[in-house]
């Protein structure tokens, strides 16, 4: 990707050049930092080095005639509409057909209360905008997307991890850290989740823990923030029902094409009780005025004239492929005291090292045998995850994503080396949280 | 508008629903309201009515045709990079592009220091996320573009403006101004400026005058936000040189295709010295990720096939044509006490009421009489501006502005018998800053 280019450039300027504005940004500015480990992702875009780090879609598997077709005819048919300005709250028509998609979950929803977002991003952005003051709690899982984490800084947030297993969030330990959080005085605001196919951990909350996680946040007054860019992306059956199924007026449901049709238009929406929706317009507005008509409408012409339920399909069938290709190698060829997620849909696999080891040390070693993945630190707001790191088998082919395992053992297997011999591994060296590019989302 | 008519049906919800979250925004979000001149646009946007409100260019005028080759060429021959996620920064050709168009304006950049945006509104949105903490000092010229109040607004922003003449912003106001807040102690963090065809005011920063604002701000050590949208749609001669073009480490520029080329895209961009780009680029991240991968490509794809520069000189006939129309009617028609200003490029003329008229008072009426435009009050952050109005004329046909002005002549010249009768025309009734729809931009 080109902006890994950039941000390698970012940095070197940095070093280089002395900030005359740096007595005057905003408060929040302090935390915006560019990531140290951008730089090694620049290395990493190289073609001979396979990337486990990123969680781009494949979208080359849209057949692209049947796309370039479908925006001339938008242009010929609908040029003047698609050029103009469009209204705050997003296309009319393609929030119907975003009720249509959220259907398929489970989801009655009414096109009023959606609004279209640059990207679920931005829906992110807007929620934390409208809900945050500096210092209110939010609670997310640890791990959690690393983009909600940026969002969630930027607007001084306290994030709250709340430990997950394999069946996903903690009932148990969400009531007692909202509890704990109640005694000592701290605000609450919202639990931001991926109940399903987690980012990055891959695991999903089952369903009986649904209907508790929806009960504990309803009795705190914490209203939910359901982020599912994966939803109908399991390899599997039919989707699972989402959270805002069951609870229309405390769930904030964020959605998005980007995976299930491609990330290049930038199409999200979030789905809000009224009174929320009311404050998400004005939030839009005073943002970005309106998202892009014409990327609005290309969407909604592709769900009017293309079969996209067949296109998720073959999505689903390819992206289960690579998962099964990296769970075989992973068994194959890791060490003994690795451990990692077995999902059951969307992008990511999530690993443990074996004690001692320190994947954001690992990772330049792995850069240098041509294999990159994301450090875990990275997920967490508080620097833990020392121990983990993300793997990605959304882009790759199963031929590479096997010999990218391969090569990422054999950098683990040397770390245990000088482990057993030194006592540890390579340095570490732990930041805060840091901003996210467009190549770790 | 399809927005206008969504934002009549908000107006009618918020009546009458209850906000079980209204304990639980945060701080910025109660500065978030709706105006109530929204419900009068979705009447205003009726076929019937000439809709003088509105500052949505005349996309009509495009080669619509190319426009959807061009599309489709895109997607035909680099399909998999227009639907993937794009750098945060943006697309690095087209950054290079835009030093192209903007050296059109005397300004020498790197595209190195070019942050792409949705809009130029969400530069303006970064901006003021970078910089400002609430209670911070905006200065911007009296009247100002109602979106950058709203956003300024959301972000607690105390809002001084500055008197304007016919030649723009006054330098000795505006230093008298900077010493008074320095003497009490507030922190002015940027001057906000339109110098260029001023949206709403019509007026241009004469040269001289240049000079002065940015040695004044220079010496204050407060940053300079040019706001250029109009820049090259001037009616005569050669475009004026930027402030920018004198100054690359003591101004931001915000720039716009919205109206060279089409809004539909949401294309616009931010030059910025070299450490606030740094933090521009990671706000951006943490808001959306990266900008339309599409829409870049097919700004970068139109600029690069088309010509471009042909284009803007047949837009600034347009609207030289629709402004003349505008001012003879304006001329013949309007009752004595009325004056207004005569623009030189853009979209606008500020128009001042006789003494005693108001301006909000008076829509309601002017729209039950099949005109609409938007009262002064919209442009101020502190509810002054009422003897004033904005008319636009970048939309209608020249017959329809002519018309339009006929009936609010109209309406003004009744408003007047009104007044010498009861020593009031119709009652005044102000709110504080409207966060603005697309539709005002």
């Amino acid at each position: 990707m080109t902006g890994e280019t950039d941000h390698g450039r970012t940095t070197a300027h940095q070093g280089s050049r002395i900030d005359a504005y740096v007595d005057r940004y905003a408060a929040r500015a302090t935390g915006m930092v560019a990531s140290e480990v951008r730089a090694l992702f620049s290395v990493a875009s190289r073609p001979e080095v396979v990337s486990l780090a990123g969680g781009m879609p494949y979208v080359t598997a849209l057949p692209l005639d049947v796309v370039g077709e479908l925006v001339a005819d938008l242009v010929a048919q609908r040029g003047p509409v698609a050029l103009q300005y469009g209204s705050g709250q997003g296309d009319p028509h393609l929030r119907e057909q975003i009720c249509e998609v959220m259907r398929l979950e489970g989801i009655e929803a009414n096109a009023d209360d959606v609004v279209v977002t640059v990207g679920s991003q931005q829906a992110l952005d807007l929620i934390t905008r409208i809900f945050i003051d500096p210092g209110d709690v939010v609670l997310a899982e640890g791990p959690s997307y690393v983009g909600a984490l940026g969002t969630f800084a930027a607007y001084q947030a306290s994030v709250v991890h709340v430990p997950m297993d394999d069946e996903g969030l903690i009932p148990a330990a969400l009531a007692e850290t909202i509890e704990s959080l109640s005694r000592a005085g701290r605000r609450v605001k919202f639990l931001y989740t991926i109940p399903t196919f987690q980012n990055p951990a891959g695991v999903t909350l089952n369903e009986q823990r649904r209907r508790e996680v929806l009960e504990i946040c309803n009795r705190a007054r914490v209203l939910v923030v359901e982020d599912n860019p994966y939803g109908l992306l399991g390899f599997d059956g039919e989707p699972l029902r989402a959270l805002r199924a069951d609870d229309p007026d405390g769930v904030v449901y964020l959605g998005s094409f980007s995976k299930t049709l491609a990330p290049g238009f930038r199409v999200g929406w979030a789905l809000a009780p009224h009174a929320i929706r009311d404050k998400l317009v004005l939030a839009m507005e005073s943002a970005v005025l309106s998202h892009s008509s014409f990327a609005q409408l290309a969407v909604g012409r592709y769900l009017e004239t293309q079969p996209w339920r067949e296109q998720i399909k073959s999505f689903r069938e390819l992206y289960r492929e690579r998962c099964e290709a990296m769970l075989s190698s992973l068994e194959m060829l890791m060490p003994p005291g690795c451990t990692w997620t077995k999902p059951a849909g969307g992008f990511f696999v999530w690993l443990t090292l074996p004690p001692g080891l320190d994947s954001k040390a690992l990772l330049p070693r792995a850069v240098a045998e041509r294999v990159a993945f994301v450090p875990g630190t990275g997920f967490y707001a508080d620097a833990q995850g020392a121990q983990y790191m993300r793997l990605s088998y959304c882009y790759p082919q199963p031929d590479r994503i096997r010999e990218g395992v391969r090569r990422l053992a054999g950098v683990i297997e040397q770390e245990m080396q000088l482990r057993d011999t030194f006592g540890t591994g390579s340095v570490p060296d732990h930041g805060g949280v840091d901003t996210p590019g467009p190549d770790l989302a």
